[in-house]
């Protein structure tokens, strides 16, 4: 399977009145955990769009197991899930201390050829190769 | 059904690189349609604290079912789902000029009783009891 | 002098731990505001680019008079102040209910010729007739 | 003088329709420089909290000299200028391929006495003793 993950600190701006993450801002440590994963697929944003596409998220599912606080350490995981028809990547972000689970999340994108914007049903070839790709060179590796 | 809906016009902060509304941003658009529901109840944050409780969103479900770009028009609906054991409530966007649905969501809610932050599994008496005058107000006005 | 405002009450997610407005939410009241002038000048961000041009912010100022609460009613001025070479505009922010001034701010903006992106040192004259059309309204209304 | 940077990706949460940094996520950059900061003196935003105080900023000044791109990789530093009535820092982002200098920034903080919210008007002793022994960790190790 495809993952990648990356460590941070929660920083002040994040952390609402009641002093945990505001939930509308894990959107943010989703997406840089899934423009990691991209990346290291080799077909990121912009890659995406010279060949023509791009990706919007249609669909988003946080699951808020365990409240979140300013300056914990926490590590942030996409994981790719399925791709045929539509991306779809999880998350999982957990206490760097403690491992325990905090956060769970998946979302959904969907290929639109520009400058039309057609919605395409199929994943664009330019993605499946590069993620079978990565999966070959992930296998070789393992 | 208890329903409230407040009008907007998109601000150029929330749009991102491919002009079209951030989805880390509908977050933000479906608290304030929140915050004006439990308004309407009765029972807003500050009283949600006065009777010892915060209510932290659990779960968020988004569906974004077409973009939404800079100045456009939306209408953002928050509609009371469930409130026994949780609080939900779902929320639709719709384009103010065509009526057209444009995204679907719904959050889940859960009582928390402070100093000692205990979850509840059951929501306490001040939040069904005004959920249960506001909709006797509903159904005698209609 | 050009001006207009708008009011608002303050969401929930725009507060910090410790209750008051963060102070880097303040930039997003400031260009309600100035896209409101630029629209009642008759020259807003779309009408920008159809004549070629984009403005940056290329310095702001806020001074942090009275700090702002969730739920707080304030209103936000913009007011035009020069225009020649660069776009100043100045903002003010008040309580709704007391008049009393809460903040202060200043943005300079200047015209970057697209796709080329070279930076104007003299204002368009797209931009100074539209300016000079509002004066004149607003001269023979007054 | 009392100086910490990091190095950091633009995410793509942080730009805007015209594919630079928007002016007001700035002030994001700035205070996780800050908090490095206060973290390298000793009196990090709990440590003046324990104390009895919280520092508000009261007036931010921003310079955007270079436009700022997704994935561009920058180096924020914070400087510390002021301290005896009012905390005063200094930031600077430079590119960190070629070193030039992107935007420079200001914080004015003042601190206020909890929890009747008192603004004082000289700093208290628990910021200077702990700037003076930093300053002298840095002289000594100099």
């Amino acid at each position: 399977m495809l993952r990648t993950s990356f460590d941070m600190e929660v920083p002040f701006y994040d952390v609402d009145a009641y002093r945990i993450v505001w939930h509308g801002n894990y959107p943010k440590y989703f997406e840089v955990a899934r423009c990691q994963l991209l990346e290291a697929i080799g077909y990121p944003y912009e890659k995406m769009e010279q060949s023509g596409y791009f990706f919007p998220v249609i669909d988003l599912h946080t699951r808020y197991v365990k409240p979140i606080v300013f300056k914990q350490k926490i590590q942030v995981s996409a994981m790719l899930r399925d791709w045929e028809n539509k991306l779809v990547i999880d998350y999982v972000i957990i206490d760097l201390d403690t491992g325990q689970r905090l956060t769970k999340g998946r979302t959904q994108q969907v290929a639109v050829l520009m400058p039309d914007n057609i919605t395409q049903f199929q994943s664009p070839p330019e993605l499946i190769q590069h993620i079978e790709a990565a999966l070959r060179n992930t296998t070789e590796q393992g």
